[in-house]
């Protein structure tokens, strides 16, 4: 008898057949001896809908009240979900993100968890029901509505297993678990069985869409279980757990491409003290979310800084860096939407050295041109152009051999198991 | 200047056109002096979309949930109505009802208001903005949501009205004020310019749709002034307030007639002490609203009881009945829906003797026959066939000559000029 966590996404909950069966399920795992909290999203295409009618009265409305109408998305399903399984004969009890006591910070639209007090849960449970809990949806220590951003549901899971000491938090999304490479780019690509916080990490960092990168932080930072699994069967999908001396580490974990970001390069910018310092000070101020930074070598006192943000900022970004330029002087900048992301993820990189020669000079056997390199301790990426991404993914996928099984996983078919 | 408080109904905020115009009228007030709170209800259809999706996952849907799903719908319109005022260049916060302090006790799907906190919406006012209020729900005091059920956003209006102790209560609808009867069944009807509570009780309580009763009895124990008016006009609609001397009393305000009852017999009931008081105990018991009662003389021992239910509490009404008729031993009981009850509600039967029999003998002379009739000091109501409502109601217009301004009423076109 395990306490169990499970979040179900939009898709899964998408309509009301759905619906019951996402019921069907919970009372299944109920029923087989487990305690059961559910987190879900809003259906489908609700949240568009709510974003349509926004958009109908307010071309930019404050982000309050963006989070007032986008929180009744998941109040719906969770209202509807404990209606579906009472009417299967069990007792549900659904609560919204402020009933729970998910406590954030005022940053609307983006909010951060800070607490998750739960009693209601626990009292819930113990009294043998089913849990149903709105996921993607906060509220600030003053009463305040808040939601925590696209993918918040996956947080609100891990954060509500923590909260509540579940044995497992499984995540319920339109695949069967994390890939070595996106399938639809790599056919061949290699479910993974297990897989470490640090890998999981880098893995959504770099583009891989199954987790959100802040319920994988969430998770490692609490010691949460995740196992990553399809709604539409029952197979076994992917355990992200603390790393440890049992578990056998592939060398590459996986190969993941990111299309979503743009390249800014400022050129002849003045080689002195405080100068990088101005620039990403600028953005954080503008609320740009810089990823890869690289900065060559000076020449003839002046250098170039290119840096990577996420197209959705790019108006604001455009804005931040025309004022900086002006006050540098700094000759010209320039924007190049037209890249791409490739990195290789995998723990073996510690203690296997050459893995970055390696990974570069396969990509240049295959064309492609290293626009900028960055590097972690278990991670490569390099930015190249964005029509070269899936031959890079795939040439890659090929070089370190990731569509075979390097780690003969012992884990068992049931979400505890892994352990 | 003044303190305001308007509600708008489902239809006034139907769209988002819609809403952009409720937006420009609050503006409107505020920018003409006033601290304006706006209390809203769904859009249009979309309780009834949510009720849809409720009956497609559970076909009797536990009514904790059915508050947990009714709730979002008000959301909904609050944060898009705060949007629409933003876009107009003016301040506006969005408060749901359990924010605000809406305190009701747990009765699900049909809570009652037991405290009214509003400390957020007296802040906001303070602060300069414009407040919008979620209407038709608040929380119990242990942080459950509740709904007041159907026109329960009129009394949040009158409710919170009281608690901030505004000078008025704007209820905005599709009609432009409380007639003398209903103008699709009476053209010439009468718009009623004061009316005392009293009276409106009356004809809330007995069919005239404009104004929920439970908001009248609100706004009559709180000395609320309620001004009821159109949405898509500036005319002065019908103020509900205190009666005082200096306001001319109509002998009669006006004839309502009610087609949502229906009329259970219970006969050859045993005529001994004790036996009302099981009947009406197994239907309260059962949750069933009844209306009129009516017992007949004794006969031979045993006697009738007939009395009046809403429709829609008559699959609980039948079981209840059932019970009851077994444990009496009473010989036998039916059910009548195709009935209609006619009322006549005036604070000048109080004076005037003989209303009630002028009633009958203009009924007998329409040839309408009555089946039951119950009085209070200003009202006599008389249950007849539904299929003679119509005619009843138009003979009782033209005998009392309520087309004629009967009162020549002093009342200024502004909402506070009612004084």
């Amino acid at each position: 008898m395990s306490l169990i966590v499970q979040k179900y996404g939009g898709t899964s909950v998408g309509n009301t057949d759905r619906i019951k069966a996402v019921a069907e399920r919970l009372v299944a795992a109920k029923r087989a001896g487990n305690d059961v909290v559910a987190v879900v999203s809003a259906m489908g295409d609700v949240t568009d809908e709510l974003l349509d009618l926004a958009a109908a009265v307010n071309g930019e409305p404050p982000e309050r009240e963006m989070d007032m109408l986008l929180a009744t998305g998941e109040q719906v399903t969770i209202a509807l979900l404990a209606m579906a399984i009472h009417a299967l004969g069990h007792e549900a009890i659904s609560f919204t993100g402020p009933q729970v006591g998910i406590v954030t910070d005022a940053g609307h639209t983006k909010a951060r968890i800070q607490e998750v007090r739960a009693d209601c849960v626990r009292e819930a449970i113990e009294a043998g029901r089913i849990v149903i809990v709105a996921g993607f949806q906060g509220t600030t220590p003053d009463n305040q509505i808040t939601t925590l951003g696209r993918g918040g549901s996956d947080t609100t899971a891990v954060a509500v297993a923590a909260g509540i000491g579940a044995d497992v938090c499984e995540i319920y999304t339109d695949v069967d678990g994390v890939y070595s490479a996106d399938p639809r780019v790599v056919p061949s690509a290699r479910k993974i069985a297990v897989i470490s916080y640090e890998e999981m990490l880098e893995l959504a960092a770099t583009g891989a869409r199954v987790l959100q990168l802040r319920s994988v932080e969430f998770a490692r930072n609490h010691g949460v279980v995740i196992h990553v699994r399809s709604s539409f069967n029952d197979l076994p999908g992917t355990i992200v757990k603390e790393a440890d001396p049992s578990m056998e580490q592939a060398m590459i974990s996986g190969v993941t491409h990111d299309t979503t970001e743009a390249k800014i390069t400022i050129r002849d910018v003045p080689d002195q003290p405080g100068v990088a310092a101005q620039v990403f000070s600028g953005l954080a101020e503008a609320n740009v979310n810089v990823d890869m930074i690289v900065q060559n070598v000076s020449e003839a006192g002046a250098t170039d800084i290119s840096f990577t943000i996420p197209k959705e900022d790019l108006v604001r970004a455009k804005r931040a860096v025309e004022s900086v330029v002006e006050r540098l002087g700094a000759r010209s900048w320039l924007v190049d939407e037209a890249v791409a992301k490739v990195s290789l993820v995998g723990a073996g990189m510690k203690t296997h050295p050459g893995i970055a020669a390696r990974m570069f000079r396969s990509l240049a056997k295959a064309g492609v041109n290293i626009d900028m390199i960055s590097t972690s301790s278990i991670r490569v990426s390099c930015v190249i152009a964005r029509e070269q991404a899936e031959l890079a993914v795939r040439a890659l996928h090929d070089e370190f051999d990731l569509a075979t099984d390097q780690i003969a996983a012992e884990i068992a078919p049931s979400a505890g198991g892994a352990e």
